[in-house]
């Protein structure tokens, strides 16, 4: 029976892998049962954010010397997903996500915690179109079978990373006589992260396939799928995507739980999502529940529109500030405050992830009460 | 009978007191019961943020036009308290504290929001001594004593402004053979705000005139009150100082309560605050009980140890945001999520005003739950 | 006959005009006189940038003062330009333009400075539209009537500040059925540049009508003027049109000319207009030569390409500096180098004023070789 | 005979070293012969700048696997020098420096550059004293011998990197009964600098040793090396030294020059600099003689005084943008015009190397006037 293990590691500075190698020096973690990383690193989130490619080498390097696999293989089949930008009371960590096969395990929960991989390439020419959306959600559906899950209401948590145009494929795609959708990299990305909220949404039946079209994306904030997390980045050739959720098929002590947010200031939504893992927050979570926690994945976006709540925000027109950085440190602020815990992964671009100007919150905790 | 007022105004700019503008001209508010304002500006909060002037400018043109009194002169006499820096989803605003005398006025409330002020001079040689801290201490007794309030536990919130070094006052002082404690600016407002904190808590009795000397200021962190906010800049000359309480003598439907936040995680003493006024927030404060809120005043700080509840936070060591920046966004999303408003004062630099590495929260509401 | 002058001030912060308040007081400058200001304050130079409408208003009020006029009408009448941001070595300053009739006076150059000023009002829906070209190329030709300046190669610089969409606009625009070029305003404010652009070309026939339509604007930047200074912004409602020349209709010791600059490491450009001046810069201006320097104006743009002769920069992904704050760093770092003085203007946003990549410097000098 | 070679290479990212890379695999560069790297990186150059230690990983594991030595301990026999923050029109880039011995060489040139390294423990307790100041001056004595450098005039350029008092290192200092002179690591930092520059003063006999005591270290700003480059940082333990000057003992056809800079607009400095390698800047150098320069090293630090030139500067104040990104983008705008290159080492934190609120600049250019 597979177990999923989620181990969530402090790091001093982006290049600090040592908590994980002190784990597989230590025996606790197999290297070979690394299946996924999700992080989050102190940079700034943005195009110049180089602490997440720095963290990465060292990752792989790490990972190579243990497995005796090249680092420029293991990239392509470990996804490391790593948003930038620890603002305000977020502590630098990540989450090492691992599958291990346990012959002799007994079943100790009606369901437990379920990963599935899966990656797909996407053309330049298809990038925030119909056929990008397409290729997610072939890759989301397999993923989700590879996970052993059978309910698509069972699936808590689809992170995508999605490539996007950079100036060098736009050149290419156009001297081939197919242009891609933008020649701007950083629109080509929030185009992506669109396209791959709409393969998620499409694979988990939110959305029918005759809903939308190409003009849809970026556009029709209606669409949205609140467990799909997407980023995007020039590094990734594939859509690269990871389905949590939770199966009767696998073993260990974890589940996972999910809620959209509906606002900036939904921290209704955030209790609840502990509520659904039987965490009581009144109206934080106690430190011994908080011991219970093993991740916590929020997206999270600026308001469009200028307001929260009929307010006026400022984030959108600070010159001196980016927006997602913002709208991270408020959100995570609240977050934090509710679990008690700065480790929490908070991202921002979520774009169609969840409603329009919130997004969603999902968090992994044991089902065991007696570990604290 | 004295009755205070608790105006709330939003603002489009740091320019535009349109909303104050039309309280008047609609004859909501006499231009001659304005005594202090406490605001919030989209600004970044440190020496080069002119949104405070602007707005203080535009303020006291406004209010000269109404009275009939040189701005020079109100600019003396009324306090406007800013705070620069609406980080992520903070909103710009500015709460109008007024003073009427209603002679036909029926008692509602066993007690309500009491209001008063004082000034004193403070020498530059004096700046972040004891000297400044006795300075502070008889002039909030003053405040008290003009606010009727008789017990100082009825004492809520005490906001002082504090004269700090600038360079040119350094010189003179030094030219006259009394130097000043630092002549760096930035470091004299830290000593100033450590001054005006110490001179809170001794006019409120929560530290003893023998237990400390001008070495604590600074550095003897369990020295502190959980009522003082006080900032600290060039453009005052005397501690300015507004006690809010409450007291039987006053009428009106506005109440006062505070608490100290013990870090930038405690959510519990945000909730409690609210309680303390009979407003439940579980884990939202209602719509219909939020629109009692009159006024939130928070200060916070970023832990100067370089941890959160044991995780190591990145405030202090980022050369792109400012540390009081990080924090004032991350307790503003934590705050604005308990209240479900964005439009809340948070303000930086909280040396000695509540636990260290936490800060405080004050609310005055209406007692009338029959309003919204 | 007409006698142009140009006070360059200094102030200590945005809203301190007390230098132009000395002026006047003391007899140097009579109020009625100011026909202009174009000045440098330290903001950001974004859209969240109020150190402009503070300095506005704090000169609005200033000049009011002294002509008795209400300042929502003077604002109307003496166009302040302003560019936010004092990166580096820029010192905070302003240039005070001023023409006096002076009977008695006795030609002393065979030219000298001449202003002209003109309005042209400017409709949401021809925002960044060959209507917004020919609206402002009518205006020019208009101030270059009143500066009674004949030939237009006596033309130097052309300052234009040109409205540009705003939400609410666009919302209007919308609703009456004439749809704005764009309604992202960040967007319409580098279409109102590019327009600006275009329509002082073709005012100094330095274009034709028939050689560029709507789509040249931000797309074809072959087109551009070296004697076009644009800036755009929610404040205005007018084109807004100053123009600087020579001619022998004026009296006066100044004169100006121009250069354009071809990329951001042009130090001939520079040399050459001081040399046009007979002022000789090698490598530095003299204090003694320098003393005869009035205002010096220079336009300049992040590459868009992402190179400077054929080597990386990194402005434009910088998400922690703006690019245009990065550009005018920079290139004001080589101007006051060469001028030994920071107090030079220099402003982004340069699409189509000067070659792509660079943009132009304009000096205002005195003739008079004695007057150190 | 040894020859000193210097390769400037260009980076796409801080992880980038394919550049070196391909001249090692092409042949050009022998992995054993490079001693030395000082390079600019696109990170802020402040404590949160991971570009540099990204940089150093990926260099290190290059080298390792061309030299078949562990990375660690290459970490502490090549200096890596990296400066963080290409503002403006900076480019990121960075110098290999190489020796390589020559039996069969012919002499061409009277002197040719010359290189020397040493490297010197220093205690944390020691750190901002007198007994730094002397460990880097016995190490400067030390690589200037190794260099083969007979006459300290001959010495052009001294980059020191020191090690800082961490909160760690403080914290064992003071366990240790010998408390550091600081435990702020900022201030110990700058204290580093200071002891490392007057280190360097001593050694070049620019200073004596009575001449000084521990209060003149960022205090006494007449006491300085306008020969002498320090950074300092946590990542080192030992001060790493390398001279650079000139020696018939050399073959090659490199030379180095240097100036102080008396401010951040002495383009004097600048010129003069070129002339002494026999470079004519006028005022830019030509596309030709700009072949011929191999590295530009400039240190610079935005005046303490607040002014520059007698005009009021607005770094020190700025809470947006770090005053050391002021200075460097605006110093480097200055020198890439002269040079026409925008690949420049430029580097803040000048503190006692060259003159008050100036600093240096060296240059190293090839004597082969036909390589164009």
């Amino acid at each position: 029976m597979k177990r999923a293990q989620v181990f969530r590691l402090s790091m001093a500075h982006p290049g600090d892998l040592s908590a994980l190698e002190a784990l597989i020096s230590g025996g606790t973690v197999r290297a070979a049962d690394v299946v996924a990383i999700i992080g989050k690193t102190e940079g700034n989130g943005g195009v110049n954010d180089f602490t997440r490619g720095y963290f990465t080498q060292t990752l792989m390097a790490l990972l190579s010397a243990h497995l005796g696999k090249p680092a420029s293989q293991l990239i392509r089949e470990i996804p490391c997903i790593l948003s930038g930008g620890t603002e305000g009371v977020m502590s630098p960590h990540y989450s090492v996500f691992c599958i291990s096969e346990e012959a002799s395990a007994t079943r100790q929960y009606s369901s437990a915690l379920a990963i599935g991989a899966a990656f797909a390439p996407v053309a330049t020419k298809d990038v925030g179109r119909r056929a990008q959306v397409e290729s997610v959600a072939t890759a989301v559906r397999q993923a989700i079978a590879n996970a052993g899950i059978v309910k698509l209401e069972d699936v808590h948590f689809v992170q995508v990373k999605c490539p996007c145009v950079t100036v060098a494929r736009a050149s290419a795609a156009i001297a081939a006589g197919t242009p891609p959708r933008t020649t701007d990299p950083n629109r080509s990305m929030a185009f992506a992260r669109a396209a791959g909220a709409f393969g998620v949404a499409l694979a988990l039946d939110e959305i029918k396939a005759d809903s939308f079209n190409d003009d849809s994306l970026l556009a029709d904030f209606t669409i949205q799928s609140p467990r799909a997390s997407i980023s995007s980045g020039v590094e990734v050739e594939s859509n690269e995507v990871i389905v949590l959720g939770n199966s009767p098929a696998w073993g260990g002590d974890l589940k996972i739980a999910h809620r959209p947010m509906t606002d900036a200031l939904d921290i209704g939504g955030i209790v609840e999502v502990f509520a659904d893992l039987g965490i009581v927050a009144a109206p934080q979570v106690s430190a011994r529940d908080a011991s219970r926690v093993a991740c916590v994945l929020v997206k999270c976006e600026p308001d469009r529109r200028g307001e929260v709540r009929g307010h006026r925000h400022t984030m959108l027109d600070d010159t001196d500030i980016n927006a997602q950085r913002h709208i991270r440190g408020a959100v995570a602020g609240l977050v934090a405050g509710v679990v008690g815990d700065g480790r929490i992964f908070v991202s921002g671009g979520a774009e169609h992830q969840g409603p329009d100007g919130g997004g969603l919150i999902a968090v992994i905790a044991s089902q065991n009460r007696d570990i604290a």
